[in-house]
C-alpha cells in the first residue's frame, strides 16, 4: 500500500481477553487505515530486571492464544525467543521470531531461529551501531534465511536513560532488509532503584514521528487498554485509545515522504 | 507562511565573494519556497580545537560584510559572541546574537547578549538536557529581553560521536520560545586525533527531516559551494548545490504535519 | 592472605600445548606473590560479532581441556555459559560458570547456573549500572545459591569505545559479594567497521590499579604468550610476559590499602 | 616531596571566616603529610545554572580575600575566570588561573590566560577526551607561557551523571604538564529538574585513590566545614573534618606506586 507497517500488542500475553480486545481494536484501526499489521507478545519475559516479576501465563498456553490470533484474525504474529532451544518451538505457532537486544550477539540463538525458515526480527543492541547489525543480518543469511527485519529500540544514554539515534535508520536499510522503530521501549529508564523500568509514554509520538520521516519501514508499538495495570513495561506502553489518533498522523507523514 | 524558517550561511565569514554568493543562492531558494531565511555567518571562530587553525579575515570587516548582506538583501543576519564585551559591538551589525552551545551557562554573557535587545539565539550544550535550556531562557527573560530562540547541535556520545536527542525539541519548546535544529554541528565527530572535527554531510536530511517531523520551527544549516576548500567545518556543511532539493522534501514534509 | 585474587588465561580454549603454557606460567608468578589464582577459557564463543569467527575446538574437546588444567595444576578453573542447557554440562568440567555480560538479565540462565551448585561470576552489562546488579545476585541466591561474584567489564560510551566507572566497585560491593575487574574487556573498542572489536591493552596497568585502589577483591586479565596471533580478542589480551611485572606492582598497592 | 599536591577550598568565597577556617584548617593537615597545598576558591560563579543562584559577595572583594590568604598563610592561590578581560585583572591577586571545563576551547581566553606569566590550570571539558587536551596546552604555550596544569572533571554520562575516565589521567600525561583530578566536580549530578546540581560526596575516596594509582600528581577538592549551608556546590563538597583521614590513605597509597 506505500505504508509503513505496524507491529503492535501488549508487552506479554496476560489472557485470552487481553489478547483479543487489544487485536481486535488494532485490526479495526489498521484496515481503515491501510497499514498492515503483525500482532506482538511476548510468551515468557525471560530478562525481568528482578526476579519475581511477572514472567508469563504459562510457554505453551500463551503461544496457543498467539496461535489463535493468527487463525482467527488472519494476521501475522510474532514472539520474541531467548534460546536456541526456544526458536523451534515458538516457530509452531508463530510467523515472526524475534530475537531481544541484548541476545542480538548471539551467534546460536540467530542461527536457530533462521534454521525454522520464519522471519527473523532482531533488535538492535543498546550497545551496537546500526551499521554492526549487518553482522547480524549475515549470521542468519549465511544460515540460508533471507527473511530478516531490523528494529531499533535506542542506546544506553548513562544508566537510567536511552536515547534514538535516528543515523541508524539509514544505515541499517544499508542492508537491503525492513528496518523497524520500537516506539515504546525507546523511551524505557533502566536501572531504577525499584527494579522496574520507567518510562515516558507522553514522548511515543515524537519517537515515531522522527521515525517514519527518516523513513522506517515499520513501527513497533506495544500497547494495552490500561497500561497502568499492565503485567510488564506499563510504563512505557501506549494506551489503546490513543492509537488510531496517532497512526492518523502517521500515515499523513508518511504519505508527505 | 506555515512553514519552517532557515538560518543558514557559511561557517565563518571567508570573504565578500563567498558570503555574497551563498546570501544570494540562497534567497533565490528560500523565497521560491516561501521559507523565511535568516543569513548566518560567524564573524570569528573563537574555539577552533587548535590553535593556529582559520579564526577569521578580522572582526570588523567580518560584521561589515554581514550588515551589507542585511543592507543588501534585506534578510536578517545572525552571528555568534563569545564574551560580554562582544555583545554590543555585534549587535551594531547585526540582528541576532547566537550563543554557542558550549558557552550556554555563561550569565554575563546571556546577560549581555540580552541587554542589546536584539534577538538571542542560544544552543544547547552538548552536556545538557532539552529541560535544562529553561534556566537559560530564564536568565535572557529576567534581564527584561523576551527575543529567544533556542538551538540543539546534538549531544556527547563518547569522544567521538555526537548524537541527537529528538526528545529535546518538544522538551524546549515548553518554554515557548522558537526551537531549531543545527543540521550541520549535530553531524560533527569531535575529538579527532588531527585537531581537526570530522562530519558525515551525507545525514544532514534525516537530520532535518526528523527534526521537522518532531515539531521544531526553524533549521540551521551551514553551507558552502565547495566545503572541501572552505576555512572552518568543511567536513559537515552542505554543498550548496544540494539545499534546494532538500527544501523542497522538508517543506512537503512540515505540509504534512 | 590479604592479597587480590585473579582469574587469567587465555579468551578462548585455542589448543591443549596453548592452555597448559599459560597455565604453567602464570602459576609460577601467581604462588611467587601469593595471589590466589582461577583459571579462566571460554570453551566456546558464542557471540562474536561477526558470523566465520573463530568458535572454538569443539565443545566437549576444550572442556576436558579445561578439566585437566584442574586436575594437573590443582587451581579452580572458571569458563562461560550462553544458555541454560549449557549450565549442567559445563559444570561436569569446572569450578566456576561465568555469566556473559548481555546476558546478565537472562532469569532461566542464572537459575540454571545457580542450580548446578557452583560458583556464579555475573559480568555486569556494558547497559547496567553497579546498583543494578544486586537484582542478579537476588536471583541466583533466591535460587539457593549464595556462592556468587560480580565482575565489572565497563560501559557502553558511544558505539566504538568503553569506560569504567569506578563508582561500581563499591556498589556492587554493597550486596556481600566478592567483585572482579576485569581489565582486559573494559579495554575494548566495540562497533568497528571490520566486525573485529579494537583494544588498548598499553592501559591494562591503568585499570587494574584504579580497581585495586577503589578495594576490588579480584582482577580478570585475559592472557596470551603472543596475542598478536591469538583466535579471539588478541587486540586487547595481555601479552604473558609483562604479567608478572604488573602483578608485583599491584600486590605493592594492594598492601598499601 | 614525592608526594601529590592538594588544590582546595571552598567552592565560591562566602566570607573572610569562612575562608580563613578552610585555609587554616586544611594548612595543618597538609602541613602535617608534608602535602603541598595551593588554596582553591571562586571569587566568582559564573556559570550557575539557574539565574538567581548566588554568584558571588563582589569581585574585588573577593579576590582581595583570597590575597589575603596568600600573605597571611604564604601558600599559592588558585582562582577560577570566565573571560579574556578577568584575566589580567584577576592575575594581580592569584598565583594560578582556573579555566573552567565548559571554556577549556575558548582560545581567546586561554590568550589571555597564558599572557599573565601566571600558571594555567585547564580543567578537561565534559565533552573532550584527554588526548584533545593537548590541543589546549600548545595554545598557552604558543603564547609562551609553559606552566600550564590540567584538571580532569569527568565526562557527561547521559543527561544526569557525570563518569571519570582515568585513562585520561595518562593521556594528559603524555603533554608533560602536571595532572590533577578534581574529586569533587566529578561527582555532580547535573540537570536536575531543581536547577541545583546534585552530588554525591560519599565517594569522594574512591574517586580519588584511582586517581593516585593511576598517577595523577595532584587532587582538588571542594571542602567546607558545613557543606549543608554551602552558597554554591554543597551537594557535593568534602565536609572539612573528613579531609584529614582522606588524606593519610592517600598519603599511603601515593607510597606505594
Amino acid at each position: 500500500s506505500g505504508n509503513f507497517f505496524l507491529i503492535a500488542g501488549p508487552c506479554v500475553v496476560e489472557s485470552r481477553e487481553n489478547v483479543f480486545e487489544v487485536a481486535e481494536k488494532v485490526i479495526a484501526i489498521t484496515e481503515k487505515l491501510k497499514i498492515p499489521y503483525i500482532f506482538k507478545s511476548s510468551f515468557k519475559k525471560a530478562n525481568r530486571t528482578k526476579g519475581g516479576s511477572f514472567m508469563g501465563i504459562g510457554d505453551e498456553k500463551a503461544l496457543e492464544i498467539l496461535a489463535e490470533v493468527k487463525a482467527k484474525f488472519g494476521v501475522p504474529v510474532v514472539t520474541d525467543i531467548h534460546e536456541s532451544q526456544d526458536a523451534a518451538f515458538a516457530a509452531r505457532y508463530v510467523d515472526i521470531l524475534q530475537i531481544p537486544a541484548f541476545l542480538c550477539r548471539q551467534t546460536d540463538l540467530l542461527v536457530a531461529a533462521a534454521n525454522t525458515g520464519k522471519v527473523v526480527n532482531v533488535k538492535k543492541g543498546q550497545f551496537l551501531s546500526g551499521e554492526a547489525m549487518k553482522f547480524a543480518v549475515d549470521k542468519i543469511v549465511d544460515a540460508g534465511n533471507k527473511k530478516v527485519m531490523l528494529t531499533d529500540r535506542g542506546n544506553s544514554f548513562g544508566y537510567t536513560d536511552l536515547v534514538v539515534d535516528y543515523r541508524n535508520i539509514p544505515a541499517m536499510k544499508e542492508t537491503g532488509v525492513p528496518v523497524i522503530m520500537d516506539c515504546t521501549h525507546s523511551l524505557q529508564q533502566p536501572n531504577q532503584a525499584s527494579g522496574v523500568s520507567g518510562g515516558k509514554p507522553e514522548l511515543i509520538e515524537t519517537i515515531a514521528k522522527a521515525a517514519i520521516a527518516v523513513g522506517a519501514d515499520g513501527l513497533f508499538i506495544e500497547t494495552h487498554p490500561n497500561p497502568s495495570i499492565a503485567k510488564s513495561d506499563g510504563a512505557n506502553m501506549l494506551k489503546l485509545d490513543y492509537l488510531e489518533d496517532l497512526m492518523v498522523k502517521l500515515v499523513r507523514l508518511r504519505q508527505a515522504l
